[in-house]
Formats: C-alpha cells, sequence, structure tokens
C-alpha cells in the first residue's frame, strides 16, 4: 500500500513515522516543499532571541534520519500544487525546476498554514518579514545582524507576535506593535488583557492599538508603517498578524472546507474523500465545549492528529474526541493560560455564560515571593457546565491551566470541578487553588 | 440553634465563619485549646526557615476579628475532654484551671491530629521537638536561637521531615536524618525516590534509612540519638514520623471510628451520630478512586470539611465527593507530586495495576534550561483505568499533578487523559506534556 503524506513537519512527520513503525512494509512517501522537516516552530522565538544558537538547533530529527533510518520515502523540495481524487494522484513540481506525478492509496494532507499577508502596499519589501517556518527563522535572524537592526515595528499581537516582542527586547531591540483592534489580547477578559499590557509597557514596547495599517514604504535608512493616525519607523517590519490553512489545491480538488478555509475532517480526520486525511493546522477539530467545527492550529493538536492517521490507516481504528482549546504562551515574565471558551465563544455557541474575575496569591499566606494570579472563569448559567477558564501571572499558570482542560473534557459543571482534590503546598499557591477560588465565586452566579 | 465546633483551625474555622455568614442568628461557638486559631500550620517550616519573619505572620486572621467582626464565640484556652451524645453536651478544663460544659444542637469535632511520639527513652527531654502546631514552631525557633544550634537529627523522613531539613539547612545548620524504613519515600516509585535522595545528598543531608531508633540520650552539650547500630549526635533532635487523629474523647464517646483511628464520617461529614459531623485531621475520607475509606490529612479537605459542615448545619444539604490523595510537597530545588493509587494501594484495592515511569525534559526540544521531570503512572490492566501519577522534577511538577487528580475524580481512562488537550509552549514543556507521554507509554502495557 502507498501511504503519501503531503507536509513534513508535525503532522506529517508523526504520521510516517508511526504508520512505518507499526507496518513496516507499507511505503510511505513524504512530499516536502521546503528542505526542512521535523522541527519546533513554536520555539522560533526563543531561537531568534539567542544569537549564540544555531537555527538547526530546532531541528528535532534530520531528514537523513528519516531516510536512512525509518525507511521512509522522504521527499523534499517537493510541492505538491493539484490533486485527482479520481485517479488518486497528486501532481507537483520540484525545487529543481521539474514536475512529479505520485500514486497513492491514502492520502494525508499535512501542509499546515503560512503568514496572512495583508494587502497593502509595500508588504513585498525585502525587510518586511513574516514567522512561520524555519526559513523564515533563519532569514530574521540574518537581517537582524547584517541591517545592525536597533528598531522593528510588529504588526499584529497575537502569540507569535507578543514572543517575538520579547525575543527583540532581550536582543535590546525596540519594538513598537501595532494593529486595528482596540484590545490587546480580544479573546481574554479585559482585565486580564490589561495586565498583559502593563507588562509589555514595563519592558519598553510602544503599544498602538486601534491603528489600521495603510501601506510601508522603503525610507533612506529603513521603513515607515503609515498607520491611520500614526506613522511608526523601523529597521525592519514583522507581519505577526496570524495564519492560514494552505488548503487552496484541497479545495480546488473538490474536498469540503469548512471553518476559517480549513479542510474539514470527521473524527477520524477523513477529509470528505474517505482515502484523504488531513491533519494539523490545515484541517479543522471538534470543540469539545461548543460542540461545533473550529479551527485552532496548535502543536500538540497536530502531532496527535499525524498518529490518529498513521493508526487509521494500518487499520488501527482510532477516533480522536476533539480539542477544548488550550493554549499558553510567554510574555516577558507573565505566564498567559486559555481553555475552553471565551464569553463570546459561549454565547455564539448557545450557552448563556456568567464569568468571574479572581486575584489571588501565587503561594500560600505569608509565604515569601508571592506575586498576584488572574484568572477568570466562565460558565454556563442554565447547567451549570463549566466553559471555559483564562490566567495571567508570572508562575504558577501554564500548566495549572491543565486542570481545568482535563474538566472541559469531562463535561464538569463548576461545582464537579470545584470539588477536585487539587495539590496544594505553601511554595506553590494557597490552599484553595485560584482556580477553585474562581469557581467557588462562579458558583455564586449560577 | 447552638452550633458548637471543638476546635479552630483549618476545618473549625472554616466551618464556624460560613456558618455564621449563611445564619447570622446562628449561635457559632468554637472550643479551642491553645491560643492560636486559623494559622497556616503547612507554613512552619517555611518560617522557621527564615530568622527575620515573625512566627505571628502566619496567622490568617486573629482571634479577636472572629469575635468582634465575626460575631462568633470564640473560647480560647478550653480543652474538650468529654462527650455527652445523649444529653448533647461536651465538658472540659479550661487553661485558667477551670471546668466548663457546653450544649450543642449540632456539633462539629475538628481536633485535627497530633505528632506521633515514639515511646522510647529520652522523648521527653526539652530539646527533643515535634512541629505540629504554631506553638511548636515558636519553640523551635527560639531554640534554635537560644541554643545556638549547629546540629539537628531529624527521626522520620516524610514531607514535614523534609521541609524541615530544607529550612534547617537554610539557616547553615547540620542536617542528618534516620528512620527505620529502607527507602526514602516508601510510597513513591523508587527511581523517583532515588532522586529525592540525590537531592537530600547533593545539599549536604545525611540519610540513615534502616535503623530503628532505641533511644535518645542527652550529653553535656546536646543529644545522642542511638540507633540500631549507629549513634547520631546533634543539638536538637526533631521528631516527625507521622500524626495520629485526635479522636479519643470521640471514642469514648461511642463513635465509630475508622482508619487509623480517625472519626468515620460519611459524604456529608456525619459521624455515627447524626448531630455530631467530623472535618479535617481528625476525620477520615472516602477515597475516589480505591472507593474505600481512607485517611489522609491534608489543608485543603479540612477547609473543605469545614465548608460543607458549615452548609449541612445551615440547612444546605451538602455532600462531598471525595478526595484523590493528591499532595505536593518542595525539597530544596525539587517538585514532589502524587495523586491517586500507588501500585501497592492498588493491588490492596483489588485493581491489577501497570506501571510505568518516564524521563522528559521540562521544555522544548533545544530550549535553554532544560531539565528532567520524572513521572510514574499506574493503571488498571483490567479496564484501562488511570489509578494515579507521581512527578519530581525542577520545575512544572507542582501543578502539573492536578491535571491527573481532576482525571482521577472523572474515572477517566489512560486512553482518555491521554487524549486531552494539555497546553503546550518551549518555555513550558514538549509538545506532549510529561503526563501525556507517560500515558502513551502505560497504554502499550494495557
Amino acid at each position: 500500500m502507498d501511504f503519501v503524506i503531503i507536509g513534513g513537519d508535525a503532522a506529517g512527520m508523526s504520521a510516517a513515522s508511526r504508520a512505518k513503525r507499526s507496518k513496516p512494509e507499507m511505503n510511505v512517501t513524504v512530499l516536502e516543499m521546503t528542505n526542512d522537516v521535523s522541527y519546533s516552530a513554536c520555539g522560533l522565538p526563543y531561537n531568534i532571541a539567542a544569537p549564540e544558537r544555531e537555527m538547526d538547533d530546532l531541528i528535532v530529527r534530520k531528514a537523513q534520519v528519516f531516510r536512512d533510518k525509518q525507511g521512509i520515502d522522504l521527499l523534499t523540495g517537493h510541492r505538491v500544487e493539484a490533486l485527482d481524487c479520481d485517479a488518486k494522484i497528486v501532481k507537483g513540481t520540484t525545487a529543481e525546476g521539474g514536475t512529479f506525478e505520485k500514486k497513492y492509496d491514502k492520502l494525508l494532507i499535512a501542509t499546515g498554514g503560512r503568514s496572512i499577508k495583508p494587502d497593502i502596499p509595500g508588504i513585498d519589501l525585502p525587510g518586511v518579514m513574516a514567522l512561520k517556518n524555519i526559513a523564515d527563522g533563519r532569514r530574521i535572524k540574518s537581517f537582524l545582524i547584517e541591517k545592525n537592526v536597533k528598531k522593528v515595528v510588529i504588526i499584529g499581537m497575537g502569540y507569535i507576535a507578543l514572543e517575538m516582542c520579547e525575543a527583540l527586547r532581550g536582543r535590546g531591540i525596540e519594538v513598537a506593535m501595532v494593529k486595528p483592534g482596540k484590545q490587546l489580547l480580544p479573546w481574554m477578559s479585559e482585565e486580564l488583557s490589561d495586565v498583559v499590557k502593563g507588562e509589555l509597557e514595563d519592558n519598553g514596547v510602544s503599544l498602538y492599538p486601534g491603528h489600521a495599517i495603510e501601506k510601508i514604504e522603503e525610507t533612506g535608512s529603513g521603513y515607515n508603517v503609515v498607520c491611520d493616525g500614526l506613522e511608526l519607523s523601523g529597521d525592519m517590519v514583522l507581519v505577526a498578524i496570524g495564519i492560514i490553512p494552505n488548503s487552496e489545491f484541497a479545495r480546488d480538488a473538490g474536498l469540503e472546507l469548512s471553518v476559517g478555509n480549513s479542510i474539514s475532517v470527521d473524527t477520524g480526520l477523513r477529509t470528505s474523500d474517505s482515502d484523504i486525511y488531513a491533519a494539523g493546522d490545515c484541517a479543522d477539530a471538534h470543540h469539545i465545549v461548543s460542540g461545533q467545527k473550529t479551527w485552532i492550529p496548535l502543536a500538540l493538536w497536530a502531532n496527535r492528529g499525524g498518529w490518529a492517521v498513521a493508526d487509521n490507516v494500518t487499520g488501527k481504528d482510532v477516533e480522536l474526541q476533539g480539542i477544548v482549546g488550550t493554549a499558553i504562551f510567554k510574555v516577558f515574565d507573565l505566564e498567559v493560560a486559555r481553555t475552553g471558551l471565551t464569553v463570546a465563544d459561549a454565547e455564539k455557541a448557545g450557552f448563556e455564560p456568567a464569568e468571574v474575575m479572581v486575584k489571588t496569591r501565587s503561594k500560600a499566606h505569608g509565604h515569601p515571593g508571592n506575586t498576584t494570579i488572574f484568572s477568570s472563569m466562565t460558565a454556563d448559567v442554565k447547567t451549570g457546565r463549566l466553559l471555559g477558564a483564562q490566567m495571567v501571572g508570572r508562575e504558577g499558570v501554564a500548566h495549572r491551566i491543565n486542570a481545568v482542560a482535563v474538566a472541559l473534557h469531562n463535561s464538569m459543571t463548576v461545582e464537579g470541578f470545584t470539588s477536585c482534590d487539587l495539590s496544594y503546598a505553601p511554595p506553590f499557591g494557597p490552599v484553595w487553588d485560584p482556580l477553585l477560588t474562581a469557581g467557588n465565586q462562579l458558583m455564586k452566579k449560577l
């Protein structure tokens, strides 16, 4: 059997390795358009932050290892451009300028996403960068040194924008951030978003929310980002306003698309063609809390999806329950975490959400080094069901959110969650964990 | 209605405050044998570690606040010595040498526990201390200064012993630890226990497991702890071999006792006399994983129990689901965590346990500052049900364990837990959380 995989990063290489491990006799081919496979894309900002680190230390396993040790037919520089579902053939071009065709019995589309490129004049200027893959990372890291970059304008204020902001500040580079929306993190309770805003300002970042971006101009020495009522200049411009799924050839082949043009898949990761799977940032997912399809590109889900596809292709018949939307990031000394639905999400999904915001200590009463943890929690007034939580703090946030994530997987009520036997010791929190306090407060609104 | 509470710490004061808040017209009396109420007992080692801290900064709320602001009739220096369930009267003596009797409609026994005092010669010598309450803390802290203590022998190697070990080393005091058992933390997988052992040794602690303690002798300048095949000398001896519930007068009054002589209660915290409740370290609990009664004295359960009793006494009819045995502690730079059943517990409870031990990184591939996290996980081979987990590491342990705790509350299988959407970002862990990796490995044994 020929199992062909388009895309050689998280979902694709996870699927390839697992399929070959279960069924060594299976022909497993990976078609990757770049020359890089299996690297930690999420680690890019942290690598850029560290001038002494090689970019290649993000590579988890080299291409040659997949070929020689695992027997995977890994073809880099192979860009798939068309898919014929009836003939079961993918077609494309190679980096050397040739063309190729490849027949498949089972196909996995794991083409990921690409950075959104706003349609404004100047977006293609050489110092206007985006960060999605390791090649982008190399380009940015070289540019910083070659052009002796002292100031960067970042367009966008999402996870990547914030992580890159920290990376650049760590290299002593001035950073100004701009975006059209008014709130720094619009999915977050305003009070929590303001804590993040304070942290950025304390670290010398200039924030300009609420300004539409009109164009980018080259100046003698750098770039001018011309916005609605504002002009920001820098030696480099980073565009980090989000990503979109690479799903065009799937759509053109007649596969069904879903939220945000992601490829629609069932719980077994099958597309509308049952011989074609999709996983990772190009595919949609079932949201366990909303009960609806969603598209949240995240690394764990990509890896898990790759494994599930491999299992299904090798005859194990696996279904994935879905996601609850857990995400964390670090920005300077703050940990930021979310899981589940926001109040706005919850309303859209037909719930009647109530929300609380609580401030608690990060350590027990009287324990030295206490800081504040800000937590918000949302539940459905009609059923008491826990719907989501968000946290911001200097410590004890990133892993704490997982308790709520597991509760969401089990459709727990706030009352049920608040009765859980969570950990306590003075260096790590108050007797009532911040999340239990949030739950106790939230119960009063139900 | 007269609601009388015996014991003014975690369970007792939680119950008193909550009852008075819900029903201000209720007469709420607390009989506390010491002069201290509502303090963070778990914080004692950390306070002792810091010469500049006042012991009273562990007090969460002063006695006078409960009296004046909350209208609770809080009687300190009142030791209850007998209980007449038929007449509904408690009797005791006051610190001034008088006696008292108090009639109740509903009674809460929240008498906590006391340190186990082994029956060996020398146990009552002045420099032989135990640490259970704030008075013990004051005594130890003064003794350290007055006697210019340079070396302490700790008998026992449990949580408190280890926390005190760190506290004393932090003050530059030499520490030797001795106990009869062979393994440092006998409830822990040996490989994990050995990591803790290494940390203690790296911090200059001398460990002598496997030596029965025979007697303690006064020397000219300090004490000699005479053990089987070993003599250890110090300026002070700390006995920390565990606690037992203060349940004697409850037993004498005819109330049913349970595991380890704790007072048997139902899910509503009622004892065998339905007008008498018990909560906190003196009462037993239902273990959700084993389905059996257990006795694990921990602060959160005491607070939660106090609230539940208050709710029941004020007519809200609350039942507590039980505990899963979550506990964490810090020892030097290590975080140690457990939840659920050990392999031995699981066998006793009728399961057929399988266990794995995995070593993972604390951060993503290539991320600077990576350390090792050791995790063990246990499941039932017959049903695939997750039974427990333990973790040791320099970071990312204390709150991570809560994800497993919530899974145990929901009787999840390992497969279900391993499909959970846990958090990921490079500074906080690998893409597959250490607990997910443990779960993935454990599934291979099921």
